[in-house]
């Protein structure tokens, strides 16, 4: 079969790999109906994280199961399921506290920009749809495998709810799926923080009620002007660097609190801006398995459409240039049909 | 009148010092029933938080009213009174967030460890008592000014709550307190992480479930055993040091909550310890005035006695004596009669 391969920086590239084979009786080989490149693999594909070896890459999927282990009882070869970016039991105490991105037997993994993929833990792990989904929802089902989830999980960790002010730094897929869930989730003004007018654009579609164009102080400046002089109730960090964590810390309002689902690099939190204003910070990987029956349940309802993110769409042939179109932010996030 | 001033590390005396007057026509003049000493007082006690010159000291008091400036309404003369340790205007919008220890008009202050005191912004920072207290009920009024609100404020800032696991590090007035509002708002499992006897019984009598008396990495140990590997659903971290914000966060389960009041003292969070995991952390300074009316409810109704935190008694000529005894933590918590 095919599947991607990223050798180091700004090298990703589709090649001929071994077809995935049951290994243990909880697997499930499922054969992809699309997958997509995360702005998380970008810190690797820039070289920023180091590529010690070339390695298979991808983390979201969504598509059909082909073949299960024998111990495999929820999902069977012929239904349409989705998954998150990590494997999971859905049982141990961790699962079973919402948190299955620390299940005690699941595990990360990469490798799925790819005809297909073996799942482990296929029972605690896939979600199946109702039925044969429509093929124009599919781009939003393959956003539940991961940005849709995080921005989801930005929204739940920064307790956004009803009434509240919400802003979002960060105006990537991940960023904009977190303006959906705020606004889902019953915030009664949504701030996109951005800069790019298609991104503007997708974020009004998705329930920003404003947008802020500034950047670091000035950019919380111009939240504070808009909140009274205080800050967010909410604000969902979606970038993952120190700078955009300062933003985001001090846009919050005392006793405000801080989601950040981004992908830590050079985060250092300092005190002053937490403790004496009594901000929160919570966040990491998203618990997918968890909002997945939820978001899927929207999803087919046709409540939400996260799949909006996908501005381009490119066969899995030309991985390469899906990342390149990505690093050089000309898409907000590529589709790689298969 | 007398009151205290602290002169420099380890040097805090009673001295004669001139009666307060109303400045402001906000302002009342509290004649206190007690007074007492502080644990973040140590800080300077102790050398390691600087003393630039001589200053009045004490931000904890219950008393009655004897004067109000022409604006006061919501207080007047003859009335008993309990005020937190900042003053608020109960208005502003980080007020009507219930967040008033960041009020945009109030302010921190020092010198209530003295015979009278004056209160800014009086409507806003003080609460009367349905009548005159009962002389036994006046150290628990006196504790809702800072240690039970703080150690309340950690278990709400921890999300404790029905059915939960909650750990509490630090087994001084306010962990004590902290034990007491977990156990009040449902935690199902409180353990206290103490190694003194007399402070493990106080625990018990606040309602810890379990007491664990190691440290450090054995202390996560322990926790983690008794939570089926993964740790407590909340920590409470009433210290403010490195190494028990360490503590606290190890303790907690991935998706956990640190709630943290101490005030912190060389605390660097790590993200290892916190992103990666899914450990929030929220606390700061308690907007007690937030809680007060709720917590007064609640000493009044004898449903919950804080004042059991005072071990010692002395009389406000003997505040050095008090604060060395605290120190040395020969005391829990000093009260000074006056």
């Amino acid at each position: 079969m095919r599947g991607a391969i990223i050798y180091g920086a700004g090298d990703v590239r589709c090649e001929e790999r071994p077809d995935p084979l049951i290994i243990e009786p909880t697997d499930a080989i499922v054969r992809a109906a699309a997958t997509c490149v995360c702005g998380s693999a970008l810190w690797r594909y820039r070289g920023i994280d180091e590529v010690t070896q070339p390695r298979a890459i991808g983390h979201e999927y969504c598509g059909v199961v082909e073949r299960v282990g024998d111990d495999v009882s929820s999902v069977k070869p012929g239904q349409f399921v989705i998954g998150g970016f990590l494997t999971s039991d859905n049982t141990c105490p961790n699962c079973r506290a919402g948190m299955q991105s620390s299940c005690l037997r699941g595990g990360g993994y990469d490798g799925w920009q790819s005809e297909r993929i073996r799942i482990p833990l296929a029972d605690g792990t896939l979600v199946a749809t109702p039925e044969e989904p429509a093929k124009e929802i599919v781009p939003s089902l393959l956003a539940l495998s991961d940005v849709m989830a995080t921005g989801w999980h930005a929204a739940v960790s920064g307790d956004a709810g009803p009434g509240m002010t919400v802003a979002v730094v960060g105006d990537g897929a991940v960023g904009l799926c977190a303006v959906l869930a705020a606004s889902e989730l019953g915030a009664e003004r949504v701030i996109a923080m951005s800069r790019h007018e298609s991104r503007q654009q997708l974020a009004r579609q998705f329930g920003a009620t404003d947008i802020v164009t500034e950047r670091g102080e000035e950019g919380v400046g111009r939240i504070k002007e808009m909140t009274e002089g205080v800050g967010a109730d909410a604000v969902l960090e979606c970038v993952g660097s120190g700078e955009s964590m300062l933003q985001a810390l001090r846009s919050a309002r005392p006793g405000g609190m801080v989601g950040w689902v981004g992908a830590p690099h050079g985060v250092d939190v300092s005190m002053a801006d937490t403790f004496w204003r009594n901000v929160g910070i919570r966040g990491g990987p998203a618990p997918v398995r968890h909002y997945l029956p939820d978001l899927l349940d929207r999803v087919w309802n046709r409540r939400i459409d996260p799949g909006k993110v996908f501005d381009m769409e490119l066969p899995l042939e030309q991985v390469g240039d899906a990342y390149r179109a990505m690093d050089e932010r000309r898409a907000i996030k590529v589709l790689l049909s298969v």
